[in-house]
């Protein structure tokens, strides 16, 4: 049911357009932009615009920033000849967390998926393949995600940077550390099987 | 892991600062927005400030209005003589979901809690008191939560407006429609039972 009040209305409807939001959600985020202070409130709206209009994309690997380059493309300490393709910029995120990866990355802002209608050509592929044809790279580590989307991109890729004589290798797939192998997937057990190494 | 893009740090931030949302849905929030396009990013800022700078309480119910009083105060086809107190805004709504009452509403803004700190001078307990002293009120219908806040705040109310010769009804308590007896809880299920109504 919809409030009579418009304005809040209007409000909820924009919570609801993010993914995984729904009604009731919207409406607790709503009630919770109405109890800010005047300051508060202004502060939220700025974030938005800020966000918007600041960050863009790092002109090598496409990863967010408000610069030119991202931190990681402009840090003395990461070793510039090994590339880590991602999908997403979260996905940087994640491969950061670990604190072990000291390459850089490219992201690819998707995958591609003639399901969805997105083409090598809506990707930063060419961008990738620009980077690897200057010849400063000597290892591309295709981090993709395990889907059947992310391992056609993997396989694209792989197929068109092969010729510059770059190696090409894969994120491991197989059982997640600390899982239970009774819960394991088929395809990930199989994956496990034939990824398996020697003790 | 923050962020090293102080703009989209900020903006995770504030969907941060929603009650129940996390760090993983913040930035998926955060994400989205920097996916909307100049137009609806602007939409959702303004959306937030529009809310907070249009949306008041209406002065004789304490509902949330744009105008002077609400819309359910400013009909003619709802029972003046008839009040239902609730704590919250969202609360009104649940009722008028139903289609069935018809009479109008007085929002508390919340339920007397000493635990919080919440004493009735920080409700709307005295604008409610002087509505039922004008005499144009009948009978008020307690909707506050069946929680001890809510229990006592009507009780509390309770008191203090039946020497004006109103009526005071609490909203049954009882199993839920659909619900398993099997799994309602103890206090509930006392509810239930001493509530009981002959067939």
């Amino acid at each position: 049911m919809a409030y009579d009040v418009a304005a809040l209305e209007k409000l909820i409807e924009q919570f609801q357009k993010i993914p995984s939001i729904g009604r009731k959600t919207a409406q607790r985020m709503a009630f919770h932009v109405l109890d800010l202070s005047d300051e508060g409130a202004k502060e939220f709206a700025d974030a938005i615009i800020d966000a918007h209009t600041k960050i863009h994309r790092c002109s090598l690997c496409f990863n967010l920033t408000e610069n030119e380059l991202c931190p990681i493309c402009e840090s003395n300490n990461r070793d510039k000849s090994t590339v880590c393709v991602v999908e997403e910029p979260k996905d940087v995120l994640a491969m950061e967390r670990m604190r072990e990866y000291k390459g850089v990355y490219h992201v690819l802002h998707g995958a591609i998926s003639p399901m969805n209608g997105i083409g090598p050509d809506q990707l930063t592929i060419m961008n990738l393949v620009e980077r690897v044809a200057s010849g400063e790279i000597s290892e591309v580590i295709m981090a993709t995600n395990p889907t059947i989307e992310g391992d056609t991109t993997a396989m694209y890729i792989s197929k068109l940077i092969k010729p510059f004589g770059v190696k090409v290798t894969r994120l491991a797939y197989g059982i997640p550390v600390g899982a239970d192998i009774e819960y394991a997937d088929d395809v990930t057990l199989m994956r496990a099987l034939s990824g398996r190494s020697e003790l």
